[in-house]
């Protein structure tokens, strides 16, 4: 195993790996693997069987290998274990698939599929049982849409992406006005583009524009129980935690990353590289690159500075007190 | 176009209009609107063909039509190009419909769609795909049950009404209590009644009451991934934003409405028009109608001047230090 | 009734009683209960019929039955009306299942079912219409899945668990790393392992682990729109309400409590009997039991303390200016 993963032995090879494992698990034959001080100290007390650590390190008190980067050996690892969802190739005879729909080559449909007039699934895409692919989808080369996925309408998905289970992408984005008497629907015209390699996770949201386009750029990574509003537009390459909300016709530009359960505005431009801290709230334009916490957002380090003082604030306020009682004194004295 | 939206043409007449779009779309042959100062500013540097401008712009660079409601204007489009899903009329030969489900005239029940005993669908009711209509639930005249829709049990729905898809109501209420040992599961018997003309929106959960009603009144518009929690009751015509959480039997009033990411606690009672900005804190009884923000929230004004000192608060901790020290120098000098 | 609940009668015994009731309900034939002053003051003006009270109250003004635990007598008069869901018992005609499945006796599988190879359904199961089980699962004695909830594969399931209608579990965990020109997979390898006597609420997600498990100790309740991302572990007996999030690798006690909207920080660990307010953050170790609130989160007598200041912070910029003015005059007098 060290051989196939670049990695060199340290004590006895005779070790046997029966699979990788976290460090905080229960396995003695899992290997699992530590790079900084902290987690190379827990390693050393964990109950896992053997460890990848950093060519830096000498000795260690278990069954362990040396790798310049124990992360990526970790990760070679993983893939090694790894089994994609067997699909078996065609069509089951149970899916309801309509004449329009054009099939590529060396496509999955599974059992209890629905396909809508007017679509398009590319050669190489597997589409898992119950998934709803409405009118006027397209589902890109390579794609797996895993099951309970809905494309409600005019949704179109590039190449190689991975939509999770109960994803809805295409529904009406959420617009009313009130019209005197009650709040009456805008119709909602638009459709909903994804690009390449994008991931949606289990149960986002992903609502169709008013007018236009909802679109995600190439390379995005949405995590679980995220929504995305009519008109929002991703830029590549982002990464969206789990419960991340972003609120319509915002724009947010290339490689963002947002914590878990961050939200964003309604209107709002967000330039390349921000960073949100878990918990964050967009209100308005943030131009410069960088990391910001908060709601409303600011940037870390007074986000941190400003954590650490509103905590304290008991403290500040007696201070206050005190200074007013002594300046009290000190005006009696005059 | 112009005559049918009733506006009036500035420039030439000749420019051909291909869709509505949006303002921050690229899209040439689009026509878009604007109507405030900024939006017309940015109107002007914009990719879109045309637009809708308010009467009184006298020039614009652009082709574009006068009206005195742009965004009226607009939405009048926009219903031009909207086009209601199809859905074939009758029952789907997949659809598993128990025999003492009564069914009304011009309903359209789509594939594997499954209904439990005791359900009514009155006349011109759609259930898309994939519904689950357990026991004893009630779907009301013209109402869209969309795709992978779950009516759980005790569930009736009002006429006219749009069920997002993916979204689940009447689940059991989340109700335990400790018993000694364990966590004990409260029945929960109730009931979910959602009015007439209200849209819940994809991957939403409103929750059966432990006794009586979860009561949801006509005219409301839920986004998606919105928690409903049991025996909530909401007044009519509110509007509530994606991933809002309202907590156990609390009661809102009439015409509410509540940012994204908002929260009410349990028990609380909201009075009517009640304006929630997005991620406030309902933490007890308002009864004032006016905008809140902030959690626990607080009267828009003074969450606004609270918000601007909080990030500010490292300023005002120095000023706090600057006066002790002058103040202990006064001191010293008496 | 009276008798059934072990219950004392004040005033005529001739009132009827339709159904239990919930106090804010408009029912003159329900029976509620009220246990509190506050409650007990609210139920004289309530519409409901019939009250359950303590069995210290003396009068009541309502036909009332005295009990020496109003809410556990409430529980059992809810456990008289409640019905299981019915389920018809073996397999029905459509479930696809593969042959590997192995099937216990006495258990009920709706339509439109698919399981996968590899899996096993213990005696007494209940697979609800639109399941989907994948590869490697396996359901506990007496377990009931509910519709359109989804084992994406390698979920064991204890005894007596219910699983809610579109939850998601086992679907890949969110790991990603910058390769140099895109976010790449972390393959997804591990489980998840749920414990008897688990309730997962509608819409939920439990994401299976990188390496080794996500494991959810016996006899805790999650939610509805719960995330719980990989490689979380959680003590027994833990109550999540709606909308927590728990990021990647945190270790939760036994007994913990969290209120809705609450968020955990990604490899946090929290301590048995912790209890969070709603709309909590924990970012770091918790080793105390206690009640906590904030986000981050602090204890909650310094946190109530800390936000009554921060709405009252204007207030005490004020007195802060104040004070620059008094001690700039004191110096002036120097």
């Amino acid at each position: 195993m060290a051989e196939v993963l670049g990695a060199e032995v340290i004590g006895s090879p005779d070790f046997v790996i029966s699979a990788p494992a976290s460090l905080n698990s229960d396995e003695p034959h899992g290997l699992a693997f530590a790079e900084s001080p902290e987690t190379l100290e827990e390693a050393m007390h964990s109950n896992v069987g053997a460890f990848i650590v950093p060519s830096s390190v000498e000795d260690f008190p278990k069954p362990a290998m040396r790798h310049p980067k124990p992360r990526a050996a970790f990760g070679h690892l993983l893939s090694l274990f790894d089994r994609p969802i067997f699909q078996t190739p065609g069509c089951h005879p149970t899916a309801v698939i309509h004449p329009s729909v054009v099939l590529g080559d060396n496509i999955s449909i599974g059992a209890y599929v629905v396909i809508e007039s007017g679509c398009i699934i590319d050669p190489g895409a597997t589409i898992m049982p119950f998934c709803f692919i409405g009118e006027n989808c397209k589902v890109g080369a390579g794609t797996v849409v895993l099951p309970h996925a809905v494309l409600l309408r005019n949704v179109t998905l590039g190449t190689n992406c991975e939509i999770g289970p109960g994803a809805i992408l295409g529904h009406a984005g959420f617009g009313y006005y009130w019209d005197g008497t009650q709040q009456a629907r805008v119709p909602q015209v638009g459709n909903v583009i994804i690009g390449d390699n994008v991931d949606i996770g289990a149960l986002t949201a992903i609502d169709r524009a008013t007018a236009g386009s909802t679109s995600i750029g190439d390379g995005n990574k949405l995590d679980n129980l995220v929504q995305v509003a009519h008109n929002v537009k991703i830029g590549k390459h982002g990464v969206f935690a789990s419960q991340v909300g972003i609120a319509g016709s915002s724009t947010i530009g290339a490689r963002n990353m947002a914590g878990g359960q961050s939200g964003y505005a309604d209107h709002v431009i967000v330039g390349d590289d921000v960073i949100l801290a878990g918990r964050s709230g967009v209100m308005g334009t943030i131009s410069d690159p960088g990391i910001y916490g908060g709601a409303p957002c600011m940037p870390m380090r007074q986000y941190r500075r400003v954590t650490v003082i509103h905590a304290d604030l008991p403290n500040f306020v007696n201070r206050i007190r005190a200074l007013e009682r002594t300046v009290k004194e000190l005006e009696g004295k005059d």
